[in-house]
């Protein structure tokens, strides 16, 4: 394919430390979708603002370059407020399988869209397909009807909404270019608004677990998704919470579905459904449903009392063609046969629990992805017995493998990813800031 | 086609500033070579070894890399020394048009390998092309034949010396990352030690008219264009030359050649013999064919005098098919019909000439290319009747445009591109540095 001469001058201004302009990012993205771009220079360009980075202006104009690559999804007459919450990812974090139907039922539309698990941490998708029957592809007709019908649906990315990114994306994988902020807030974003939701709240994991590692990186990241989703002209919050050790008591995909389910039936680790809570809050006070934080949690609380978002969960279970029984009986979920404990070398008190050594150990049993051709195991897991801040005897449990055999050699690697002292240690913080505005 | 994952690792050590190891160097370009290596990813890893730049341990593994991935000639049994020269371009270069015959006519062995114009700069090949007949494509085994039995050829790169600079280079040129260092001295030096001598002399060209502007940064090209040579078992010396002004009188294929035989005719411009016989000496010594410079330019003067230099440019230009009459009667090479004056706006001493504009310019009337794939004029040029330090009066012709119609719109270029001052000023030191060591 033949180089286009004013993406080299982009490139090459790029290069230099200097900004382009919106003209010049309208071309790029325009021929990427067209095809008429190389992808060597989308790579070059791609490596150039890894580098070199993007002002908000930049940032902002290739979020909209991307988002009219394809189509807008349009909730108008729907007659309820649109809400969607976004996660940067990290270990064991099932939040939204819970918290879609949550907040649908306390009287939301939530039209999500959400992605796949690669490398440590999973993918709500993967976790979901879990469920038999369960499809989480549906064309964008059946995912509009859904959610007017049903209140929530959860799917993939269609290929019609932001398909500029979706190019990027690939790209981005193969040339080292993931993890840039002002590329990874555009496809977040541009993603995000397509699929129209009036409102959006971020969680900016932060911590081992999760791809940002420091504190002011996070604030970076999630001030960068605020800014320029309200220059979208959507209104967005972002949390920053804290990933240092995974989230909830399970890691695997279908023992996460199981624990975000218990978070409907009040059942389910407290820091899983104190964040999944904390975060539909956010968004029953985005969406105008409650006016303070107190009187979103009242409803929420409501909605589990009386069983509305069990009833929803079902609901959009079914809708999407999976089992609905495996919301009151999760036997009906893929079970790995064996059991081996991981057991404390010593005693003391937990002082932390390496999410990341975790997540890449689950991607080794088969319950993840090294590439994104490989399948995963919806049966292994890991449950954690003991987290942060608890006590643990010599020779005690701390974590369970479920695998389909013996896995002493696994569990070694569990054990060496928790960390035993002799000093009390507080459970951590969750939310670390809360950017409303 | 599929991502290669080691290459992936790669990219993001370079992106993070790490260096390569000679394996992933060497990994890098087989895969260029046999096409496993999918551009993007290579598009990607250069802009990072752009902007993050080589080490010179990396730079020499580079260099090795691309030499390997093709066949390297071999000048045994030839019976006489071997000796190059390459000079990273400047407008008006036309020296290695007199050198290389002129050198040959000394009793080395001269197997050139030169390149075409691009933007600005002309190129040996396009100016040599001029000449009735005359064929710069020749397979391998002509060119070997060529340079044993009359010592010298000036060819382009055949698809078999150093075939991976071949795609990188083409791939640098698209996506912005031609002017690195590394880059540049791995391509020159793996093609030049591919053609087979065992010295060269580099000259690197520096000030308004070359790609390096500064003193400094031209030396430390120098430098490392010396450095990696040696490192490839060459013997290699890097003069450092003026490019503020063009070189010679002639700028454009037609009349360059002519003016490049005229050094050989003892006629041309004074600036022009200077470099070339400085070169030449340099050459010389290095092939042991003299002891030191004032020996080796006894020699080469004596080759003048006696018309050995003349002789074996003809017997050159014949064995690639061009009219060897154009050594002694030029007006066998195209020539523009008509001549326009570029007159002095006012009186005094010319302080600049502009020869990066100049080469525009020459782009601009269809001697030069935007792109590879234009066709160049060989009868179109500019002759400069005034330089640096010369006195001008108002109105009198500085320049002549050499092109196929009155060109007064030509002529207003060319005269912007000098600068008339009151001060005197003296011509510009020709070499800057010469490193020997």
């Amino acid at each position: 394919m033949t180089p286009t001469h004013s993406i080299q001058a982009s490139i090459v201004r790029k290069r230099d430390g200097h900004s382009l302009d919106r003209n010049e990012i309208d071309a790029w993205i325009r021929g990427v979708a067209d095809g008429t771009v190389p992808e060597y220079q989308s790579a070059a360009l791609l490596m150039a603002i890894f580098v070199r980075g993007m002002s908000r202006e930049e940032t902002v104009a290739l979020t909209e370059a991307l988002l009219r690559s394809g189509r807008v999804l349009d909730w108008k007459g729907v007659g309820r407020p649109t809400v969607d919450k976004h996660s940067t990812g990290g270990v064991g974090d099932k939040v939204s399988i819970a918290l879609a139907p949550w907040v649908a039922a306390c009287g939301a539309i939530v039209p999500m869209l959400a992605g796949r698990g690669l490398g440590h941490t999973g993918g709500t998708l993967d976790k979901l397909e879990a469920i038999p029957g369960f499809r989480t592809r549906l064309s964008a007709a059946d995912f509009e009807a859904q959610v007017r019908r049903v209140g929530v649906a959860i799917a993939g990315q269609s290929d019609d909404l932001a398909p500029a990114d979706g190019a990027l994306y690939a790209l981005r994988d193969a040339t080292g270019t993931v993890e840039s902020i002002p590329l990874i807030v555009s496809s977040i974003v541009s993603k995000k608004v397509a699929s129209g939701a009036a409102g959006i709240v971020f969680d900016v994991k932060c911590g081992a677990g999760a791809f940002v590692r420091t504190r002011e990186q996070a604030v970076l990241l999630a001030r960068e998704l605020l800014d320029v989703t309200r220059a979208m002209g959507r209104n967005a919050r972002a949390l920053v919470t804290a990933m240092d050790q995974p989230l909830g008591a399970a890691i695997g995909n279908a023992n996460e579905t199981v624990e975000a389910i218990d978070v409907l039936h009040r059942r389910a680790p407290a820091d899983l459904t104190a964040l999944t809570r904390t975060l539909g809050a956010a968004m029953l006070v985005m969406a105008g449903i409650a006016r303070e934080r107190h009187e979103a949690e009242a409803r929420l609380d409501r909605a589990l009392e009386l069983g509305e978002a069990l009833r929803c969960a079902e609901r959009f279970i079914q809708a999407q063609g999976g089992d609905p029984r495996v919301v009151t009986d999760p036997a009906q979920l893929p079970r790995a046969r064996t059991e081996t404990k991981v057991t404390a070398p010593r005693g003391g008190t937990v002082s932390a629990v390496d999410g990341g050594a975790l997540g890449h150990l689950l991607v080794a049993m088969g319950g993840g992805r090294r590439t994104k051709e490989d399948t995963v195991d919806a049966s292994v897991g890991i449950r954690l017995l003991r987290k942060v801040g608890d006590p643990v005897a010599a020779g005690e449990p701390m974590a369970l493998i479920e695998a389909h055999r013996d896995a002493p050699d696994w569990a070694a690697v569990a054990a060496a990813a928790y960390s035993i002292g002799d000093q009390r240690v507080e459970p951590p913080t969750q939310v670390l800031e809360d950017l409303a505005t």
